[in-house]
């Protein structure tokens, strides 16, 4: 017998997981048949790289889509483009899309997440065409098209990833910049790291306002909303247990109960060092959900694949003029620490001092004192800096000790770090305090 | 009473000791004499950034200094520069330097080694002026002096990391270059990899010559040795017991018998991986070993610090006009495997394929196919590529399998990666051939 999947969400998580899901069962010899349903015109494409688009380095809206739908329906997946699905009936095993209903065995529930809108920026219900968020191509086009006129001052509300990026883009198109956030710049790094983004962010020319609420819409100028994402769940309300947040929690194979599986942005991921559930929508999450997913449901049960959940993980970039900043973080922020946890800055070099272009780079490291335990870093600093995190991420999923990090075997040659690596230097300092 | 310390060399290993050997004394209240002898006059300089300043990218000889002997006597050390050790009897615990004889409680013997010098170079005993090795501050001041001529050609022998860096470096100044070497370029690294590094050597101008035995001098033009180094051991030949290569074995405080401490590149370090002694010359680890020895010894026995071995981690560049390569390794190279082992090559990029300078790499990937972990990364590709082996390094360092760099949480967005970090696709390609 066959067995049927529908697909809701045709974005990473969703394609991936049928890629997967048609590779596992070929192997095994199994019967699948997937149908997959996308409510907008594109698929699998690079939500992240929308700022770069806007901010001309990227030419085309094109090049962001990973892989086209032909390409999907090539690999043998049924995908109705367009089509959003209107209803989900968990008990009856049917979507309801374009007024038909579809019958499934398993549902793929990836919808995603939607950006957070806040009421007062509603002129009757919907969004006037120069206020919005950067979530989809459509969004990036129509930014593209509002800051067509370069003088136009812009501003952006939120000062997290989205907004700093947006930011960068709009810095190096050449408007004037206004950035606003309630809290700090980057408010999930330490105080002293989140001052030098926002000091970047004032030598690259942006103005700086923390500590602002928003309660209207003030001028026609372009105004980008730019303050988080919620998981689109509203099709699964009253039939399927929801986190505080509304978002789906699934194993580590994907799946949320008997015949139900979901992965991607609408899902909470399970936080290793946090040991709770954390919302973390990022798309290499999505990738590797979906394909764990994929490969559970495609095999009927035998699957070795798994995604373990995350630690944080994430980096971006403020790089205007003469401005060139890398920013990255894993394991628990200061907030997210117990306050039993230690924590200390180290300033350092991305290379030997000697060397042409070492850039300076300073090391939030944070530590449990009576375990030793590595709970989380945050670096910023010049080129080269931003990808160290993932030594440190690397440590985290291993659950080393400062120790470990500070006394391990990490690359030296003067063009790429100092005799002590920087990150050890970090670690070791730390080590020597608790 | 005094504890009388006498350190054998003044560069990283003995001087990191000599300083952390006072730290931990004073920290504990305990009396500490320390006198240093070096025999050339600088202290504690960058072997490792020679080629850079040949190379012009360094201006002086000076910069490579990190440390002064003034600034190692601010500390406290009574340093004798260009003064060489004559004579070091363990048993009578005395050393001779300037025709005199000083006596010991303990020994830090940091010697370092001296580069390989083949018969046939020497003439009348002693080397030729442009015939000889890279290996001190007086060896880059005399190929300054030799390259002085931009119309001369030079000839390298030996096509490691000190052969091409010095490739790179005479390259860059405009000289024909020739690199001979009896094996691959990089014969460390995979076949693949070697192949792609001296494909750039080519693309920069350089004439490449595998499969070569020099047996004597050919002509006047300058000629590099790059044949290796050895462990400066001979002061100690009959009084301790050596390695098959001449090096000492010090347990992870740095001691290798009672009274008689050793550090840097005159001591083999414990490759964790291989299982094995093995010898790995390079700063980082001089600077570490030379830490723990120092604590252990000013502290009288609780240091809580130990310098628990090595994995193999090396890093260079080779960057000449458009040629720009980052070439890293980690743990065991396919020769040091077991024959059992399983390895992959995967070919990716630095960046999202859509983003400018994203970059070409290559990822080589060795694993036990029983215990599924991971043995080996080897990484050539462009800028953002080597530094990646770090996380590499992070897995070994703490057992990871393949299974779990594949899925671990690294860092992602489109300048940095892809969204499957291209390591982790390098790991997961293997794991499923496992």
């Amino acid at each position: 017998m066959t067995q049927r999947v529908v697909v809701v969400g045709g974005d990473a998580a969703g394609m991936s997981a049928a890629h997967q899901a048609l590779r596992a069962a070929k192997l095994r010899d199994r019967s699948i048949e997937v149908l997959a349903f996308e409510a907008t015109d594109r698929t699998s494409y690079s939500a992240c790289g929308i700022p770069y688009w806007i901010g001309e380095e990227v030419g085309s809206g094109d090049d962001l889509v990973a892989r086209s739908a032909d390409a999907h329906r090539e690999a043998g997946i049924d995908l109705r483009m367009g089509t959003p699905v209107t209803a989900v009936d968990v008990a009856a095993h049917t979507v309801t899309a374009g007024g038909e209903d579809f019958e499934y065995d398993d549902l793929v529930f990836a919808t995603g997440a939607q950006p957070i809108i806040p009421d007062w920026a509603l002129v009757d219900g919907t969004l006037p065409d120069h206020v919005g968020p950067v979530h989809t191509l459509a969004d990036g086009a129509r930014w593209l098209d509002q800051l067509d006129d370069r003088s136009r001052p812009v501003t952006i509300l939120g000062a997290g990833y989205i907004g700093l990026e947006m930011a960068e883009a709009a810095l190096r198109r050449g408007h004037q910049v206004t950035l606003k956030s309630q809290g700090r710049v980057m408010s999930t790094f330490a105080r002293e790291l989140s001052e030098r983004v926002e000091g970047g962010l004032r030598d690259a020319g942006a103005t700086v306002e923390t500590g602002v609420t928003m309660t209207s819409i003030e001028n026609d100028d372009p105004l980008i909303l730019a303050i988080g994402l919620e998981p689109r769940t509203s099709l699964l309300e009253g039939q399927v247990s929801l986190s505080e947040r509304g978002a789906l929690r699934p194993d580590r194979h994907g799946q949320v109960q008997e015949h139900l599986w979901s992965a991607g942005d609408c899902c909470e991921v399970w936080h290793r060092v946090l040991d709770d559930w954390a919302y973390l929508p990022l798309g290499t999450h999505a990738n590797k959900q979906g394909r764990a997913l994929g490969d559970a449901l495609g095999s009927g049960g035998d699957s070795g694949l798994h995604f373990d959940g995350a630690l944080g993980t994430a980096i971006t970039r403020f790089t205007v003029g003469d401005v060139d900043l890398e920013i990255s973080t894993t394991g628990l922020t200061r907030t997210q620490a117990p306050d039993s946890a230690a924590s200390l800055l180290t300033e350092g070099s991305t290379a030997s001092g000697y060397f042409p272009g070492a850039a300076p780079l300073a090391i939030h490291v944070t530590a449990d004192p009576s375990s030793r335990r590595l709970l989380g870093v945050q670096i910023v600093g010049g080129p080269g800096a931003g990808k160290r995190i993932d030594a440190a991420a690397a440590c985290l999923w291993m659950g080393a000790t400062v120790d470990e990090l500070a006394w391990m075997d990490l690359s030296y040659a003067p063009p790429f770090a100092t005799a002590w690596e920087v990150l050890q230097v970090a670690a070791r300092r730390l080590a020597e305090r608790l």
